[in-house]
């Protein structure tokens, strides 16, 4: 059930079922010379959408724009500020709670998102608090990144090595191939990446990793892999929802 | 040409075509009991995805959530407040401002987000002239409602006369069915509908709208209203781009 | 009765007869060769006072500056960020619904502020919202900008046609003369100004506009003018306050 | 001089022969029983006026209301919280700063808002230095309180001893009586009043101030003696003003 | 009793004693040639444990960075922005005010402090009448400067008469290096000073102090000297912590 | 070498051979009925003072006060928001690096601290972007956990298995044991302790961890295990550190 192919009527309906809602949040980042910008936003929103339907859960609008700010150097990243991702995040708990959603689950696409994500849930759970409205103190938020997960991991490991490198990865952008099969970018890839693993402010991570690619190789990706990491993905992260929602 | 489908070195190409970007903005908000809570996204993406083919534009991700807090008393609502929603439009085009874009055009959805936007652009100017880098004074940000358009708004009227009025629309929600009619929704209508026009906050807004409705008689609506909707404001809103993109 | 002359004591007495007040609010910016700096918030000031007057209602101090960012590469400008307007409307409006006010009038003289005075009323009905005190959901702000007041635009068309223009009007300064007849200036105005309503940073706005008028002939009001202003702005105002207050 | 009153081709002109501005702040808080709810700011306004023309200095306009939380337990008291009045006091100053304006003069007439002038000169200073445009580091801000003058101290103190006490003092009441004779204001005054010094929150203030005042006898103030406050603050702080706008 | 020695136990034990807890506050700065960087911090913490032992005081963590902008153009000083400093207090105060604490002391050693913690104050009380909890308006907030006690006051005039000076001065060297007798400094100074009061921004501060001091001459300073200070520091503000804590 | 104690000279002749400094960051939360409310800062400044030894680096004042929201329903507990913390880092960072310091490295002893220090650097490397000053692009952020080291892993195993828990864990209290012998805390302890790694909000986490520990059994500490933790740890940090600040 996807909230923005919903009534309110419905959510209504729904809310006596279950307080859980799924949010995808991805990124708008350079993902190398092959990777689509949008590769964050539509793994998270493709696999999100699947876990709904496995688990009849409500998912809601993707939060397409994440904390990509070390990605800004290159043209075509957008960004908000970690700050900014706090509040953003601040109120659509909050209008989601004060009608009664107490499980928010975000499946993330994007590492750069989780620091901010775990800082902007304890920031909500204060904001709450203060509302003191009934419930607050139910209110729980858990983020999942899909390409974390123990099968999608281990599959990665087994199709790519260490070519899966950690930006702009194989498994990702074979997730996007299966999404968008009419969008696959070709590209010389040159065959040294450099994969130290830090990151630090905008222009420093163009200087260190020049064509956008940490240590991965996105050649190796395809289509029907990608259908692997979704199904994958899916399978893990509904369980892992199912466990979220109805646990104490 | 659509921004979470291309690659950075697409979008570098772009930047010596052109500086411009275009923005679908909605929100996730009640429509009424048939309408979609998605509505006034779908219809700003879609429009914007045919303002973008239609003038080799670019257009970025889909804001989904906007400034509905006046929407909130209803289930599956989700709003930023101003104030969030000025951060996240300072962010998105200052991250875009940085590597070379000048011309930012948000085809909007929702008319409570037109004051919000507006302050944010203000606010955004005086933003990247404290950054000081070149070009920040060449900086230009517009938003177009895709229902005020002249045709747009002269076919609603002859379609609808006074019941197109003016939340949770027949004309939008033609365009929503026109775009996804796997999701059109049906459910008794009041007949009496309150239509005031006035707006304050999500408690008194729910008293004074009871079932989400402003005047408005959705069930007139159809998916082949819904594509002359869309092929109207597409058409008008290409030609306002393109003045706007080009203009000094 | 004007705030700022009265005492809480009779401050506490007029909340058994109205929970109604009035701000005016103008700006502090360049208004061309010859309008006055302060003309925005003395034409509001002048109005809300006679408006107090006429309907008995309290007149709250006046908020000399507004959101003019645009105007502030034109010396003696001085602006709020929307960011910091909303704030302030915030903590008025906060200030005096805890105490009993709920119906908030703003007589507005800066088309510039309007935007961020409606993003600032929604800020304003989630804060309340969220303090929850008695009749936190009763509370109503309303801004009537005095310039666009059917009566005063028709007499803006009659005198100066085409010449009222949009910024630096006759009709404002005419205003501004009927108050402070001390201070009517004269200078040089070319007779070539520019007019393309388009409003975007600080130094664009000064290339685009380079004596500060956009499109005016403030060279043909008269203090005669002014008074007709005024009197006809008091009059379609108090009656839109009286409709305001009184409606539910 | 005053800035509303003012073009900006004067106030350009001004700048050529000095860079300083005074700007009147005060308060709208109840002041007792028979105090104005804007005796801060009428007294710093007709004393900063005084002062302009003593100094050909520039004034700009009135802020009207300032840090008064703990008063507004009290009906008509509005207040900015601190964090408000230091962006306030931010976008002031930066306003002017970009335009050349270096010293920035404020006469106060209100003890509560000292502390958050000073904590936002320091908050200035450290933005002007981020902005890094020329003279940013010339920039100096000053308040002086009208009240604290010693001649004004000495005149207080002599005509009324101790039943100056702190707030809604003889001395501001009278001042505000020799400029709105027409708004003197009789009530009964207990004369048991509690001076304890002691500043919390609003609730508490009220319960330990029940009618306002803190430990004075306004009914001591007479329009002349207004008129010898008025004269001897605007003697001193002219000095004063000279003194900081010539100085290094 | 030291908060960061305690267990949450004994917390909740001395709550049902007292509601009263101490926080040193001091600043890492510059303080001349041979002044440590941490004397605001070492003096604050000093005395205020030295309270907590002599009244059974709660003393919580050093606040161990400032207001000290003014000072971050010499290498080494750290300071909160003012807006930051007030949302630092704000937490602290409204996480131990939800438990019950209501009388907040807090020991200071910067002056650049004071009226940053007094805005603070402000916008704790208006905070914390917003959470509507129990004894909100009970919470009571104030600093005390050790340096400005009278006796110290007296005993710095007696010891150094005008060297003294008001910054790096020789009472709060003293104080350091009782304290840390092994971390005592030589460097020449300069016995020409300037001393004119006047602070502004970091680089203006720089130029206007080159070494840092403010008029004083810190080589009078002895460990002797520091215990007498601490002794005189910590009789006076038991005495007031007492008082405060105690009283309505 | 400790900043607290060094001279602003001192500083800048270091600055001459490193660029680097180290903060030590705590918490101020309960530990369970017998664990010091200040372990985590306790723990986190010994082993920061001890690798600043070793390897001869700048150590900064103790950042006491940390992102503990959800331990704030125990009494004694003092947390900043995330919001506030991410603004207090800005304002330490920012601080230091426009006089040349461009490695930060943060020994943590608070594993709630590590999300929004990680966002925190985020919104570092864009502010200090924004300000443009040279070096900017050179500034980097790092923060470790001193109990996540592999030796310090390694040992707690070793000595503690399952019973090392995640919240008032044996390692750390023994750490604060072998600083603060004269401190060490008894209280019977229940044997049954929740362990599920689940974090919400305050209420939340006091009704699922009671006693506030998280599966831990903190009387296996002792003074000798917290000096070889505390061995382990500066010898491992100061590998980490050393590598950082040499480090491209």
């Amino acid at each position: 059930m996807q909230l923005h192919l919903s009534t309110w009527i419905e959510v209504e309906a729904y809310l006596k079922e279950s307080k859980g809602i799924i949010f995808p949040i991805g990124s708008t980042e350079q993902h190398g010379p092959t990777g689509l910008i949008g590769t964050d936003a539509i793994c998270a929103e493709a696999i999100a959408r699947g876990v709904g339907e496995a688990t009849h859960a409500l998912v809601g609008p993707t939060i397409n724009v994440g904390m990509a700010l070390h990605h800004t150097a290159f043209p075509g990243s957008v960004s908000l500020r970690p700050s900014t991702l706090i509040l953003v995040i601040r109120d659509y708990v909050t209008s989601l709670a004060k009608v009664g959603f107490t499980r928010f689950f975000f499946i993330n696409g994007h590492g750069g998102n989780v620091a901010t994500l775990r800082a902007a849930f304890a920031e909500v759970y204060a904001t709450l608090a203060d509302l003191n409205f009934p419930q607050a103190d139910q209110v729980q938020c858990q983020v999942s990144n899909w390409y974390m997960g123990s099968s999608v991991y281990k599959l990665a490991k087994e199709l790519y090595g260490d070519q899966e490198g950690s930006h702009a990865t194989p498994s990702e952008v074979a997730l996007t191939q299966y999404v968008y099969p009419e969008a696959i970018k070709q590209a010389p890839l040159n065959p040294e990446v450099s994969q130290d693993h830090r990151i630090y402010g905008a222009i420093d991570f163009r200087r260190r990793y020049p064509d956008g690619r940490m240590g991965s190789n996105p050649a190796l990706a395809t289509p029907e892999h990608g259908k692997q990491f979704y199904e994958a993905a899916v399978k893990e992260l509904s369980s892992t929802y199912l466990e979220f929602v109805t646990h104490r």
